[in-house]
């Protein structure tokens, strides 16, 4: 006998997919959850472990943890390789294909060094935890060979870091060096002077963080130059190359670079048969569903979505906003009703400079410095998914604030360098 | 001008080299410590990283940070390549030469293969963070791997775990594995079912943990089998395949086998021209002293150390008394007066073997069971080095131990695999 409960396939355990598939927790389909790693990862939090504040765990949890009690549910840590519409299957990696009768694509985005794929190597992108682990690593080399560098201009070039991109993964990045160089690390080093540390941000267009008002972005600029971070707007990287970042004629000596100077969409789109955009995002009906296939639809990242004919931005609420309203567009369609339009609640929008810097954009009011900050702070631990991870989140945070240390100075995995 | 003061330099931020450091540290002496990595590691709890309960960072701290407030001291984040007692220089992989005028090595001791290094792929040991981490990964991808196998024997093949040794590192390694499997994994699979979990503990001897007393060792094993370790004894291995161990002519069908069957030393003790023993160990001197070289001590692992001809097993309590024992000498030295032999006082052994499980033996007691575990709890917190570690530790046991969750059950860098 066939089983009579529709199949849902969820690709994707972050935001996105991880939101829909809790909000099919008590639907009468058979839900199928596929992540290519084991883990959610709290992405906003990602930039804490590039820079050796929090530990890798802090801000993962197993997704079968997470979904454990949800009996109408299964989880598969597989590789997703292609769609194939036509037949509702998924075909993957490392088992045989899958059948679904509804899918839901999550899968998001990853960074892009737009034609110039073999700058990966020499300046990692933060997207993944194992992209942070390396950040953390490259990063904490740059001052263990500071230290055993035998002259001052070698020392000098290990200690320049180059932020490529003023969004808000560059931003955090760099507004969260000098401080960790210049509180923490000078009392262990005898030969190199952690304090003489240069960050440099780059970012192409006139300013930093440009999805947030003109005045907040000013605000962000002169916080991140209080810190010490040098930016430079109008600056696009021309030329990377080991031991160098080129803006146009300008050679700029580092030992380390960071990209975060742009996102492509997951290459699964490709494969649902719909237009996408430019980035690579999949132009979704106002339902969320695919033109021409009602079974399937996209959510977050992915999606090309807008709201009242504006684009819905690429951010964690818009993905958990997404995932649940696409799964309860599925419910609807299995109970024979009509789907409803996405509408994207922008509840505001944050991003986080450094100690005790923020800013903050809600519809009817603007945060900056020390009240955003705290304000994003608590957000964050709110948002946070499963109690013990809060809680250790907590104590490092409360370690950090008040001592200026970092936890999670640990360089692993030094064979691929 | 000359530097007027002795250059000491120190081998390995273990047990043995950093406690050497920590010694030196009102000595009127130029400390550098060496090591290839920039953490100490507190190895007695790396195998609960490899059973993903602890994090890397909860058991890891910057050397440089330990030693941060000791002015007399650098550290050195660089590998040894060689060491020239007859002109007292080091060489190394990233940086010029380095001069001595005393030298302590502490490098310790790897797993060994013996004659097969080939086997090392098949079966990771552990003496590393970065061994645990793999160690965790192949742990926790057999059960990704069981859920989307399709067969039952498949299932059965990827959840049947061979440990290779039944020292300690194999007993805790082996004491963890049905207890997670058990316990804290099941509400998360649909298809594979984690209690079914087969876990065979290997030793080639005629019993676990041989360096206790028999009647301890008796103890340790039917406290395995209670938790449902397969215990075999003098069961050599005499090949490994991927997807098989070998004993004798019976093949054993597993995805995962772990290696706890041996040590070698560094192979640093092989430039100080002093004899070895079998495992390659350096025959010093009562004073720690290498022979012909009395301003060269060996401590640790590395050492083959002897106290009332009885042989000093290579423990973490043995480097952190001999670590400074030879500082001591190499200041008696200075000061003109002759060095003292080294005495090491065995203030007991303690092996742990899971949950409530453990055994300790004391000069004229010995304990097993439920009081044993928590003395071996109570003794590792103390030891624990650098109060947030041990803060965080606690907090995660706490956890584990009521809830039988694990906290970091976290997949990363599978690109290797």
């Amino acid at each position: 006998m066939p089983n009579p409960r529709p199949r849902v396939v969820i690709i994707g355990g972050g935001f996105g997919g991880l939101y829909a598939a809790r909000a099919l927790r008590h639907a009468a389909v058979d839900v199928t959850v596929i992540d290519r790693t084991n883990h959610h990862l709290f992405q906003p939090l990602l930039y804490q472990v590039a820079t050796a504040t929090l530990a890798p765990t802090d801000i993962t949890a197993p997704i079968r943890w997470l979904l454990r009690n949800q009996s109408n549910t299964r989880v598969l840590m597989v590789e997703v390789t292609g769609i194939d519409v036509a037949t509702r299957t998924i075909t993957c990696a490392d088992t045989g294909p899958l059948s679904y009768d509804y899918l839901i694509v999550a899968s998001g985005s990853r960074h892009s060094y737009f034609s110039h794929a073999e700058w990966e190597k020499i300046a990692p992108g933060l997207k993944s935890i194992d992209d942070a682990i390396v950040i953390r690593q490259r990063f904490l080399l740059a001052f263990e060979r500071a230290e055993t560098a035998t002259t001052a201009e070698e020392r000098q070039r290990l200690l320049t870091f180059v932020v490529v991109g003023g969004g808000p993964t560059g931003v955090e990045l760099a507004g969260m060096l000098p401080l960790i160089a210049r509180r923490a690390l000078p009392p262990e080093f005898r030969a190199a002077d952690p304090s003489s540390t240069r960050v440099i941000l780059l970012e192409g267009g006139p300013r930093v963080l440009p999805s947030f008002s003109e005045s907040l972005s000013s605000h962000a600029r002169r916080e991140l130059e209080e810190l010490g971070v040098e930016v430079r707007t109008s600056s696009v990287v021309t030329r990377l190359e080991r031991g160098a970042v080129w803006v146009g004629d300008e050679r700029i000596g580092c030992e380390t670079v960071f990209w975060a100077a742009g996102n492509e969409s997951s290459p699964l789109g490709r494969f649902l048969g719909a237009p996408l955009d430019r980035a690579g995002r999949v132009r979704v009906a106002p339902d969320l569903s695919v033109p021409g296939h009602s079974e399937v639809f996209v959510v977050g990242d992915l999606a090309d979505m807008t709201t009242d004919g504006k684009r819905v931005p690429g951010v964690a609420p818009a993905a958990m906003q997404s995932g649940p309203h696409a799964a309860r567009n599925i419910v609807r369609l299995i109970e024979g009703r009509v789907t409803k339009p996405f509408r994207y609640r922008n509840k505001g929008d944050l991003a986080t400079i450094g100690r005790h810097r923020a800013i903050a954009m809600f519809p009817s009011l603007e945060v900056w410095g020390k009240p955003a900050w705290w304000l994003w702070l608590f957000i964050h631990i709110m948002y946070l998914a499963g109690f013990r991870n809060r809680l250790s989140v907590l104590i490092e945070w409360a370690y950090s604030y008040f001592t200026y240390q970092r936890g999670a100075r640990l360089i692993t995995g030094r064979r691929g360098l």
